[in-house]
């Protein structure tokens, strides 16, 4: 336990230090393992598991574009994100572990508890068993605080998801190397620094009710607001049943403007993402070397909530967004979601709706202004600028079709169940819980 | 308005004798307007819209048979099914309208307001406008009760789902022909009468608040039960990742066992279903005159729920179920849902878990009995047996991983967000309501 945030920068500082921990970028075509298949393209493990990369057509009328091809991160199995709690001194404290990810900028940052991949629990790597493991699988003794199935990057991953969960012990655990135990409040201190909380965690603590503390701690909210709960969920099935979302998937090598084999595969304008090769050499996981292809983004993101206060209550612009890799038509996002350099080549009249607001907004009105990473497991260097801004009085509480305002516990409530709040919202409304 | 059932029974028995309907089956190769295709085997319409008849190969772990290949209804566009409610003298009434569908055994039920599929609203029919549609599409002015995308029979329809929608308002509706207001009382009693509520209003009136009325009346009791809501959704959770649900499309003629051509598709031992055509006669339809394909279920099935009284509550036990159309891996359905004839064949440890129980119950312990039928606009004379069972005391509390007990107001709150709970639990649910 901290008694202070200092002491955990201490003790993280020094397992960076410590641990040897090694990411080298590498040609695809050379990758122990991995191989782009001869007759689609498609890059594929030896084994057949863990994940491809294919190709995927979409048409939508959604998006700023409404038909474009990509390639797509295809990984059909659900993997556990879980979060352990234990009360020390009548406080909740959340075991979270100090985990290198060949994909973070830094390397080392603060995963959940359990991070472990279907294949990482059933074995397929012949790795170390998984710490804590026990804890989320059935038969279970803690406490479900929750569980559901979340989406992941929309973007980049085909209809990928992982189980979301927190379960509260009251028994005594070891603490292992690398764990730690921490409280809401250090954590909400840690999640205004810089690419420290991990995109799992985030993801994860989103699911936490209301009722847990933070500043916006009202259980049973999820009427109070400028919406009932009735209204958000009628304005969700709208946009279902509006909106077009027409998917095929494709050989990677028959995808339009991406290079599909060689050293790396990449769009011909060097726009969106490239996926590129590393070989890993890490201490502290459950294999100690591996090589694996990775997506790598071509420009920092900007992911955002507008806020306005309605009678009272802080509410949050949310939209009802589409995405290539979706499970359904659509998920609840942000106000903003993107990486502008993607917009740079299209007419002002096609860049996300609001990008400027958030951008162009005075630094009084920025509420949260935080670089976060997306998963180091998959993403190489992946960054998005996260970001809560007063709205102006120039955005309507009617703002249109695909967007609504709601209470940051209603969206809360929305994203305990499953596939609701995309997870750039959800990392978000984490972070939105410790504002002041 | 009827003050009595008696009236409404002596206004439907009027419009019954009056209208003129037939519908007369026929050969599937000589339905007008539709054909099979001449590689694929699958039935299709020539303007490309309603829905087809494909084949489809499933593998799952969560059946009594692992692995089989059917033919199955793909209708990707989502339809509506719209209730509207007024107050009269303070008391909410819900217009419902006396149908004619060409596959129920007695063509006139009662359906809801508006029952349109998109091609019907679109006017590909190129029929008379649908009557009351305006208030369920955007902009509207009335009051959102309930309005979610709802999965129909996963044995049936690939991915299937309709828009369930309640709206409420407050101005003058004029009354049309062939509609009537009903309070939900006179519902509640008109349930109670074998093959008269048809199933689109049966399975809109299931999201109907608690709060609405009904022996079950309770509103915010979510987490009032044997489970706190937190545990509902991680059981469901775990029965989505326990499970795998695998999927294939296949040519219908590509389907083993069936045949898929000629007058009508069916099973080499008559088993399941068929598929035939009818030409139909209606007055009082968008359209006096079509032909279409309907699934003829081979045999009545059972639909039930058993139910134990825990702490005080009624609880029903519900089981997280596998089905070949699903949109995810499983939804929440009924303790036994079934046709028994299709299990004849199999060993005694084969045939559905509790089905002998519920036939078998003693007279004293069936709450509920009635025949309802399946929508008649797709299924020809496809009945069930909707029971509600007192659960013996050999019937545990922990019933074991895909079972688990929860009260119909948390199953109700489930059914608000579509997709978790399936068509013949939400039918099960709205006859539950009015169980003394």
């Amino acid at each position: 336990m901290f008694r202070h945030t200092s002491e955990f920068h201490d003790w993280f500082a020094e397992r960076r230090r410590t641990r040897g921990h090694r990411v080298t970028p590498t040609r695809l075509d050379r990758l122990d393992g991995w191989s782009f298949h001869p007759e689609t393209g498609n890059l594929e493990h030896r084994s057949g598991r863990f994940f491809t990369v294919e190709g995927l057509e979409v048409d939508t009328d959604n998006r700023e574009v409404g038909r474009w091809a990509q390639p797509i991160i295809v990984q059909p199995e659900a993997g556990i994100l879980g979060i352990l709690v234990r009360e020390f001194g009548g406080v909740p404290h959340f075991l979270l572990q100090a985990k290198m990810e060949p994909g973070n900028v830094n390397l080392l940052q603060l995963s959940p508890t359990v991070q472990a991949t279907r294949s990482n629990f059933t074995r397929v790597h012949r790795g170390n068993p998984v710490p804590y493991l026990e804890h989320f699988l059935a038969p279970r003794r803690g406490r479900i605080v929750f569980d559901a199935l979340q989406s992941e990057q929309g973007s980049w991953f085909l209809r990928k998801r992982n189980r979301n969960m927190i379960v509260e012990v009251t028994e005594d655990v070891p603490l292992l190397d690398g764990f730690c135990w921490l409280t809401l409040e250090q954590i909400g201190e840690l999640l205004r620094v810089d690419n420290l909380v991990n995109m799992d965690t985030r993801s994860v603590l989103s699911g936490l009710p209301g009722s847990w503390g933070g500043t916006s701690g009202r259980a049973g909210a999820e009427d109070r607001g400028l919406h009932r709960m009735a209204e958000l969920l009628s304005w969700f099935t709208e946009a279902k049943a509006a909106h077009r979302l027409r998917r095929r998937r494709l050989p990677l090598n028959g995808v339009k403007g991406w290079s599909g084999s060689g050293d790396r595969v990449e769009h011909e304008d060097g726009r969106y993402f490239s996926v590129i090769g590393v070989d890993v050499e890490a201490e502290g996981r459950e294999v100690a070397r591996w090589s694996q292809p990775m997506l790598a983004p071509a420009s920092r993101g900007v992911i955002a909530f507008l806020t306005r206060t309605i009678d009272g209550l802080r509410h949050l612009l949310v939209r009802a967004r589409t995405e290539a890799g979706c499970l359904d038509v659509v998920e609840m996002g942000p106000t903003v979601q993107c990486a502008p350099d993607n917009y740079r080549h299209l007419p002002r009249e096609r860049r996300p709706r609001f990008l400027d607001e958030v951008l162009g907004a005075a630094p009084a009105r920025v509420l949260l202004d935080v670089v976060h990473s997306e998963e180091g497991g998959r993403f190489y260097h992946a960054e998005n600028r996260y970001l809560v801004v007063e709205a102006g009085e120039d955005v309507p509480l009617d703002a249109g079709g695909d967007f609504v305002w709601m209470t940051p516990e209603q969206l809360g409530a929305l994203a305990r169940y499953g596939n609701h709040v995309n997870v750039e919202a959800r990392s978000l409304l984490t972070c939105l819980r410790f504002l002041r």
